[in-house]
């Protein structure tokens, strides 16, 4: 099982990172992120809950440090040779009174870390201050310096390579969708619709398979389309509910969203009207998004049709998005919001999500999508009016 | 949609809390991991992806510090009155140059907590090194105090209410094994296996649906056994194959794990010994557990069995678990390994998990058990043996 990418491939994000870390005069960068991980070695496993890390310096590869009984996952997944993974032993794991990170502490210093500049990432999960500290404290002379998000800013323009996968990703969660509008009517309990559309997002197409997507499905009917993420019940749909589905597709780690609204019967003018509202607010964000195109004027040419049906909504409207284990497919850096400088490029992959959180009820239009040399490519292709079933 | 629990039984979950901090003179807990957050107000969303906290004081109820479009969560899923709902604002989250817990810490300190001391969960996934500093930052003559695992501590011992919903998701696990056991053969892909158990896992039954188990659905097959958590691939299933499966059932967030192993026809007497040697060492820990039994004694009576048969393992053989949105189910407290002087109370639940992963294959064998009064009662009921389908 090689890793899901080229060795060029690879190599090409390991000399951004390295280009990166340069430019911020780092010795070192000590990553917590699995995103991460994947992204510069292929690593893949259900192993980030106990501490892990993927050390990169100048002169000698990434070495994956992790625990013992993951570091199988290291020969399988990756292209990791022998001396780049490093485990720390089974002991350590969730016992009282040390912490694996001491161990992985003790390889740095080894290593001649300290004293060097030293990045680390401040705000991921999985990497928590009790694991930072135990590093500070092993290599006591270093130079700490937070260089969070470093390696996300990195994969925001994704290569070819990954963009096909993004594509199958987009065809998972067009699936998705699908099968949620074939199957949900009034009666139907919640977790029924849910287990259906996982069914659909891992088993996939004759050609591919699907990963369990970062963030969960979501399932806003009733009075919990007034918050964004809530979890299904057992509870069945009732007749005359909106009902809205933020859903995705992953393949190989890579998350599309799409998310849509469904009418169960009835719903009232102001639902169609809002709905109306959002799709044109939608196309005009889509006529704004190209190459040079600022984050902030992206979100005005959104809020000015809100403006004009005097509508409101504080959060932002899209960011990045790609490979992701969860909680959140975001990549934590582009965001599509007021006063966001950020200036897009080509090949970046952005989930444009419009959700309308209001006070009893809420709907939802998004679209993952591409910037292209010129403007911008919608990678999922669903009908976007509210689906009324039946 | 009321919290899962009743209202004593969160008023007595509190109260344990706060004699807890009192044993340690502390004037307030911040509590980081979504898990206890769920435990302690019955709050469930998919929200924990950005910053989050519930605060405990002696003297005023917990209080929800989230995103503004989470907040109609904490209305729709917990006891929690309005007083006790602070979100922050939508334009702070994932943005340069700030962080949400900057204003968090402000509304702490507007509340007097600059000067107290001032509990913190150090280690828990979802509340990172930055958020931390941002609260340090914000109370700067605040006595900070490292309170990981406190809650997770109590929450070891289960309610006689927790272990009806413990019991729920076993029968989730059992039908997700037994999904496994009734189509998996050679020449079906992983990801279809994985597809229709967490169909299962998450329709559950007519009486009850479930959610997704905390940690993902594992698919140990082929050469993948060797390591503990690898993903599950589109690769097909292969005649003469050893498969472990680590499934589990997980209801209102509480889960229940089940390991078991499938051999696709043939099989080496290696495999067979093995599984016989873990079966009887299965037993002689489950003739050990109870109440005031010691971890580590526990531990030892495997031992002693896998000295008989020449055979080792490394890792722990059991944890406690319980609620949990992931990526784990353990509750980072109770470990059966050697030197663990841990004593075993009455409705603990615990995953007996013995993994053995070997230089080219694997097998696993688990149960979810329930310490009870005089001994330990299997959770989940399965057969044992290798599975040999058709």
């Amino acid at each position: 099982m090689p890793p899901a990418f080229s060795l060029p491939e690879y190599d090409a994000r390991l000399a951004k990172v390295r280009a990166e870390m340069s430019g911020r005069g780092l010795d070192a960068l000590i990553i917590g992120d699995p995103n991460n991980h994947n992204w510069l070695t292929g690593y893949d496993a259900w192993s980030f809950y106990t501490p892990q890390i993927v050390l990169v310096q100048h002169d000698v590869g990434p070495i994956w440090m992790g625990r013992q009984m993951d570091s199988g996952a290291a020969w399988l997944t990756t292209y990791l040779t022998e001396d780049q993974v490093r485990p720390y032993p089974e002991n350590c794991v969730q016992r009282d009174g040390t912490h694996p990170m001491e161990v992985v502490g003790g390889y740095l210093a080894e290593m001649g870390l300290d004293g060097k500049v030293v990045g680390y990432e401040s705000d991921t999960y999985y990497f928590t201050p009790k694991a930072v500290a135990s590093l500070h404290a092993a290599l006591p002379n270093a130079n700490w310096v937070d260089a969070d998000l470093l390696v996300n800013w990195c994969r925001t323009v994704k290569s070819d390579a990954e963009v096909a996968v993004m594509r199958e990703a987009a065809r998972l969660a067009e699936g998705a969708m699908a099968v949620a509008y074939e199957t949900i009517e009034p009666g139907m309990r919640q977790c029924d619709l849910v287990a259906a559309v996982l069914a659909q997002q891992v088993g996939g197409n004759d050609e591919y398979s699907g990963d369990l997507t970062a963030v969960t499905p979501l399932v806003l009917a009733g009075e919990a389309a007034m918050t964004a993420h809530p979890m299904w019940t057992d509870q069945p749909f009732e007749a005359g509910q909106t009902v809205a589905l933020e859903l995705g597709g992953a393949r190989k780690r890579y998350n599309a969203g799409l998310a849509r609204t469904i009418q169960l019967g009835g719903g009232s003018p102001t639902l169609f009207d809002t709905a109306k509202a959002v799709e044109e607010g939608l196309e005009a964000v889509l006529a704004t998004v190209k190459p040079g195109a600022i984050a902030h004027d992206v979100h005005r040419a959104w809020q000015d049709v809100l403006d004009k049906y005097d509508l409101t909504k504080d959060s932002r409207i899209g960011y990045g998005i790609g490979v992701a284990y969860g909680p959140d497919w975001g990549e934590h850096t582009v965001s599509l919001r007021a006063n966001e400088q950020t200036v897009l490029e080509q090949n970046m992959t952005i989930h444009v999500m419009l959700g309308m959180w209001m006070d009893n009820w809420g709907m939802e239009m998004s679209e993952t999508t591409l910037v292209t040399a010129t403007g911008v490519e919608c990678l999922t292709n669903f009908p976007r009016g509210v689906h009324i079933p039946g």
